[in-house]
Parts: structure tokens; C-alpha cells; sequence
């Protein structure tokens, strides 16, 4: 999928919600234990009561990998769940991976051949030759880390060289790598603000915005700043949605926050003239 | 283990080689393809091969990771193999993880709780709270990203704030979050003398060096300027040593290029007065 594509979903949807499965184990709800494969049971409830809200999934494959072979075992049924029920959903590996390049070719090789996702977070810090087998894929996304929600955003992202910030030197430097079809950013959604100045550096790239909500971020003040002329937003909520509700209840009241946040999404796209 | 009980195992063997267990399928000899898991037995005809000249095996879990849930068991198979039959040598998870606090966390007890490794690289440009829950974990080390082997280097971390580079201000920064029996640094070696700024640094932290031999960096150079009081050296060899033969004597030779290194060192080792 496209940019224009994914415009297109945004617009179908009203939305530009994307839901992040990160089913930690020991927040599940007690009666999925019994299943067969909990954390792929508890997601597949989830996408069922969120789908036609969100425009993309998100798995952040930490919460998967802890459970070792039968941890991906639930992240390639999830995939696949999505893919045959739902098609046209962007699927997001949340992986931060990034190697020298015949490395990452190895986890470009898992995430987009292995298994069919649609994109993968991706961590800058090793350079160009770390993300470009990632790019190499035709229809494939990278999302590279530029500014993340955190403390710890503070150790690293803001080191200043001649009044550029290393976040906006990532931006600088890594939109030559790939166009607006296949490269988006990750900016974390705490400092809102921080969205007018990348917005400066890549107008017209779609940015996936994690921590509205949990996290404390606000969905008006990332709208505000960060929309373009084809939406280019993504925002992401987990634990808001997934996480709402502990009872045999989880995936309605799921649904429920799932469209509410829809809701105020189609709000924002209807005040900038998007819908 | 500690850093004094590196440096004895270190004075022991007389070496400071770490072997790079990275099994690229298409690379493997292809008798063993007939074998129920080419990998770990690839990796174990290594490992016995080896051991005598190593004090470390670094398994690049992207090899493993891009062959699926088999993948993550060839991983822990590799892993069980040194434990039950070597132990003492560290192991370390090469898997250049990292992501905000709760996620993180989930990365940490995979590699440190599920598995049992000793080690694991993690990259820094997410900051403090992304490497803590690593931290956490008695008697395992965090060996963070500072400067990396590849073209990709210059992109980032040379970013220059008021004379200090991105790759120093992870160094200034990040040790005050672990001491030096849990953090060690990735140095890339095909810019030893960068080690003598670094050092200036850091004069006391292990150091894991990768990027001699098929990467181009020199042994010689790297001692010169890494060594210190308690050698401080890791030095990691991979293609040169695994796939230094593709017959089915691939283990005998990586054997023999493994025993040059370790000679080398000794060498060096011997020059620096540390035996």
C-alpha cells in the first residue's frame, strides 16, 4: 500500500487510528489462559472489535518474542488474521531493529518475506546502510525512529550540532533514502510541539505518532500539528484500547475506546478539510 | 561474571577472541543440510572447534530470527550446547535491541530470563529508560552501540555538539547508568584510533570490538589503543573464522583460524604485559 492508498483508508475509515497489540501475558484476561494460544486469542478478539476503526495494527514484537518459539507462533497467526479477514489494514512490525547491512538484510528478510508485513520500525542510529535492505522491498514501509515519547528522549535526540538537533539531522539525512511511499517517521506524541518543526524538514511524510493517551499525549495538539494535506498521521493507542477493560468484556469495551478515538479522529479530518 | 572474572578467563585461555555465530543458511556446508537443524549443528562443530581460543560466542540473533520459530530454537540450542559443555565462556546475545521502559523489559526477559545469556547489545538512541530494565539484572551485562564498522557510521554519530561527537556523549552519558562488571560498549575496529578517544573516556570498561578481518580493521591497532590495565578487549571475528572453509572440514579450519587469532593475542597480550 501506498501513500495515496493509505490516504484513501483514512478517509474510507475516518480514521487514523492504529492499534497496538502488545499483549503483555500477565494482563490478560484469566478465562483466555485456557485457550490454546492466549496472546494470539486475546489479539484476534481485539482486531474482531476494532477493525473497522483503526486503519492499522501494530504489534510491538517484544511482547512476543518473550514468549520464545510460540511467542512468534502467535505473532504470525495474529498477521495472519488480519490479512485474511481484513485486507487492505496496514500491519506494523514494531521491531526498532537496525544492523550493519548484511544483517539487516537477515531482519528485512524476516519481517517481509518470512512473514508479510506491511512495515517495520526501524532504529537509525547505525546509518543508511542499516535501513536501505529494509527499503529495497517494493510496497514495503520503513518507519524510523526520529523523536520517541520517553525520558530517555532527552539522553540522545536533542544533541545539537550548529542549531540542528540530531532528530531533525535523522530526518535530513534519511528522506533522501526513500520517498514518501515506502519511509514514514516515528514521533512520539508527548511533545506535540516538536511535530511544527519536523514538519518543516518532511512536509509531506507520513509520521506514525505512538503515546496519545497511556502515555499522556493529546489527540487535538498532534492533529494541530502534524496534519498535511493527505492526513499524514498515524496515531497510535495500545494500552488505552486494549487494556480498558480486564473482564470477559475486554474486546467491546475495546471496540468502545477504539471509537471514541475514531470519533475525535473524524472530528480533526473534519476541521481540516480532509473528509 | 564479573570484569575480573573475564579478565582471568582472558589470562587463562590467553586470548580475548569472541567468535561471531552468525549462520547465513545459504552459507552453510551443504552436508549439513541433511542434518534435523543445519544451524546449531553448524554452530556446534564451530563451538567445539573453537572454544579453546575463545572467551566469548556472539550469536547475531538477526541469523536466527529470519528462520522463524526453528530459528529461535537453533538460538537456544547453540546457547544450551556452550553452557553444558563450556562453561565460563560468555555469551552474548547480539540483538542491537532497545525501546521505551515497559517494552524493553519485555526484550530483557527473553534474552536474560527465558534464555540465559550473559550479554546482550542494546542501541542507545532511545536513551536511559530504553537500556535500565537490561541493567537490572544481576550478573548480565548491556553492551551498548557507541561506535559501529560500517559506511552508515558517519551518518549519525559524529553529529557534533560543541566538540563533542554523538558517539562521546553516548560514552559521557551512558556509564553513569551501570558500572563496569555490567557495561561494556560496541567499538567498531575499522577506526582504531578513534579507541584513544574513547579511552579517554571510558579507561576501564570492556570494550567489544568487531570488524576485524572481513570487516577490514587491524588486531595490532585495535590492542594498541584499546588495551588496558585488565585488557578491556573483546574482539569479535565472524566470517573470517566460520566461514573460512565451506567443505566439510569447515570446523577443523575455523578451528585453525580461530588459534591464529587467539596467537596474535597472545602476542599482544604479552607486548602490554598483561601475562
Amino acid at each position: 500500500m501506498d501513500h495515496s492508498g493509505l490516504f484513501r483508508n483514512i478517509r474510507e475509515k475516518r480514521s487514523f487510528l492504529c492499534v497496538g497489540l502488545d499483549p503483555e501475558i500477565e494482563k490478560l484476561p484469566s478465562s483466555l489462559h485456557k485457550s490454546k494460544d492466549p496472546v494470539f486469542e486475546f489479539n484476534r478478539r481485539i482486531i474482531d472489535a476494532t477493525h473497522s476503526y483503526a486503519v492499522a495494527y501494530k504489534p510491538n514484537v517484544a511482547f512476543y518474542e518473550c514468549n520464545g518459539p510460540k511467542g512468534w507462533k502467535s505473532l504470525e497467526s495474529t498477521l495472519n488474521h488480519i490479512r485474511e479477514n481484513y485486507p487492505g489494514i496496514l500491519v506494523i512490525a514494531d521491531a526498532k531493529r537496525g544492523d550493519i547491512g548484511n544483517t539487516s538484510k537477515m531482519y528485512a528478510k524476516e519481517f517481509f518475506e518470512r512473514m508479510d508485513f506491511d512495515a517495520v520500525t526501524v532504529a537509525p542510529y547505525i546509518g543508511e546502510d542499516s535501513v536501505t535492505p529494509f527499503l529495497a522491498y517494493k510496497d514495503k514501509w520503513v518507519i524510523l525512529l526520529v523523536l520517541t515519547s520517553n525520558k530517555g528522549a532527552d539522553d540522545f535526540q536533542y544533541h545539537n550540532e550548529d542549531g540542528i538537533r540530531l532528530f531533525e539531522r535523522v530526518l535530513t539525512v534519511s528522506k533522501k533514502w526513500g520517498n514518501t511511499d515506502k519511509l514514514m517517521y516515528v514521533v512520539g506524541a508527548t511533545r506535540a510541539e516538536m511535530l511544527k518543526d519536523i514538519r518543516k524538514i518532511v512536509p509531506e511524510h507520513f509520521l506514525l505518532v505512538p503515546g496519545v493517551g497511556a502515555q499522556g499525549g493529546s489527540l487535538q495538539e498532534v492533529a494541530k500539528y502534524g496534519l498535511n494535506s493527505k492526513c499524514g498521521l498515524i496515531v497510535n493507542s495500545s494500552r488505552g484500547i486494549i487494556f480498558a477493560d480486564n473482564t470477559e468484556h475486554f474486546d467491546k469495551v475495546a471496540g468502545e475506546k477504539a471509537r471514541e478515538i475514531q470519533q475525535e479522529m473524524e472530528i480533526c479530518l473534519t476541521r481540516h478539510k480532509l473528509i
